[in-house]
């Protein structure tokens, strides 16, 4: 069994990788990175994963560290900045190669495909929690709020919803999915990608875009409400994977409505850019499926395949208020 | 009692206040900054402070906040930039407006004295982890760095050091302080004030600098290191407050030596500069005190007031040494 090592030596072997883009990496007190070009703003969220909470005890390491990445990168991608810089803070049991080595292999397999640089971070020993803070840029007035739906734009929605909450499903009891199911509602749930070059390519053309973390109507909830605006969802419209698309309906639409963690891209379009939205979608070889429409009208109002008006029965998630 | 409140109610009521240098603060899926000038650098450190290892439970949520930001602002005191806004990413086990309100006073009281703001974040139900990244900013080349200090420096030190160890060990029960001295110890562990002025008087004037988080030979280990060179330090010259004054003299050095949580910075300057060094210090009203030099031979070495060669027995702090 390795040895556990001390807290220098653990950020040296396995957070140490040489920086390009930034000025300074890890090892001093602070990181530094050259200011971006004045035409551009600078783009930062921070997202906390506590075990027993957003993974289990025992959670692979090597998907562990590709999730925490990605649900930073997928905030970057929900107002179509460009990647940059990351900051890493770990707190953990005790230093434990075996689980250090796998987890900074995830992380750097999608910080790679990204382009985006670990510049620094902090170790410390305590109840496992991982702490990232994501830096990009963007053109200057071009991000994609929450804040820009207007009367009249489409909703879409990028990919399928709803396997994370499968997956999730079938581990709490609720259900039990057969091997196929399981198998590809735990990868979408344990690996979710980041929309990155998709939202990128709807700068200019989408008016507004979310990612779907919490819920997809709580999270369009957040648009809605920010943007002063109504919509209508056409509920049997969201698009399902195959591991989905198999199970009854009322289950479909749960996923689908009140499912977070999938961590595709919810955007608004006026309908003149519908052609410009497919090519940018064909572009990024991501599917992108209307969903429905803003309006003035108040709140959010569900339809079904019949036309008839839905209950909305699908709170979000709540840290605070969920369990 | 008042009611556990939710989320996004959490975050609405003590975390939201307007921005104003930011272009975006909380509220989206990222906060966006403008682009600093082109001749700056972007500084940026993260720290996470976990229940029951950086702090006690029942700790003073007022002074909590305090020093959460106060040891990231430190960093960038470290590197001589200026702040510029900071992320907070929370894991609490509830939401409660008991210890929510005066963290969130003890936080934003310091962050308006150094006009650094609250930018976006993170809440979650999770053992207490408090994690803040701070961004700063330092003109192209002028950040005091690790590796600067050359032969022939001075080491200097600020404000007085082994207060912050002195109240641990009170609180230990390695030794039991009157109650005077407990006040003032305890109150420079609890409450420390990051050098962000003292630093930013230095750029131009110091080679290298570190603020002393780890223990004041450990930190002054890691700058000989990344500068490669070595140290003689005078422990008796070390400046201690009036509480540690009164300690015998094995407790005094073992405080000021490997104590560290007292954020006060050490840094390296010629001795032409001797001069343009105290004039920044009584610009900024923060005392500062020669404790030795760095010279090209190896490692660090101790002298005694007596002119004789102590041992180095002050090991500084490693998280996964350490208990």
């Amino acid at each position: 069994m390795p040895a556990s090592i001390g807290e220098f030596e653990l950020i040296a072997r396995y957070f140490s990788r040489p920086v390009h883009r930034a000025d300074l990496g890890a090892g001093d007190d602070c990181a530094l990175l050259p200011a971006p070009p004045s035409g551009e703003q600078i783009a930062i969220s921070t997202d906390m994963l506590v075990e027993g909470r957003h993974f289990l005890p025992g959670a692979d390491p090597e998907a562990l560290g590709h999730k925490a990445l990605a649900v930073n990168l997928s905030d970057l991608a929900a107002v179509g900045a460009t990647p940059l810089a990351f900051t890493l803070a770990l707190a953990l049991p005790d230093a434990d190669p075996r689980w250090l080595e796998p987890f900074s292999c995830g992380l750097y397999a999608l910080a790679d495909r990204h382009a985006i640089e670990l510049i620094g971070g902090d170790t410390t020993r305590g109840p496992r929690t991982i702490c990232i803070t994501v830096l990009g840029t963007v053109p200057r007035g071009q991000a994609l709020l929450r804040s820009g739906a207007r009367d009249g734009d489409d909703i879409w929605i990028s990919g399928t919803v709803g396997d994370a909450r499968l997956a999730l499903g079938d581990r709490r009891g609720e259900w039990t999915l057969d091997s196929t199911a399981r198998a590809a509602a735990f990868d979408r749930m344990d690996r979710p990608e980041p929309r990155i070059g998709l939202a990128r390519a709807l700068r200019g053309i989408a008016h507004a875009a979310i990612d779907v973390s919490d819920g997809l109507l709580a999270d369009l909830g957040h648009v809605l409400e920010q943007s002063r605006v109504g919509a209508v969802v056409e509920i049997d419209r969201c698009p399902a994977g195959p591991a989905l698309a198999g199970q009854p309906i009322d289950r479909r639409r749960l996923c689908q409505l009140a499912g977070g963690d999938d961590y595709e891209l919810l955007f608004t379009a006026p309908p003149r850019q519908r052609d410009a939205v497919q090519a940018a979608a064909d572009a990024c070889g991501v599917p992108v499926t209307r969903i429905g429409r803003i309006d003035a009208g108040p709140g959010l109002r569900l339809m079904d395949d019949d036309g008839r008006v839905a209950d909305n029965v699908y709170p979000g998630f709540d840290h605070f208020r969920a369990d």
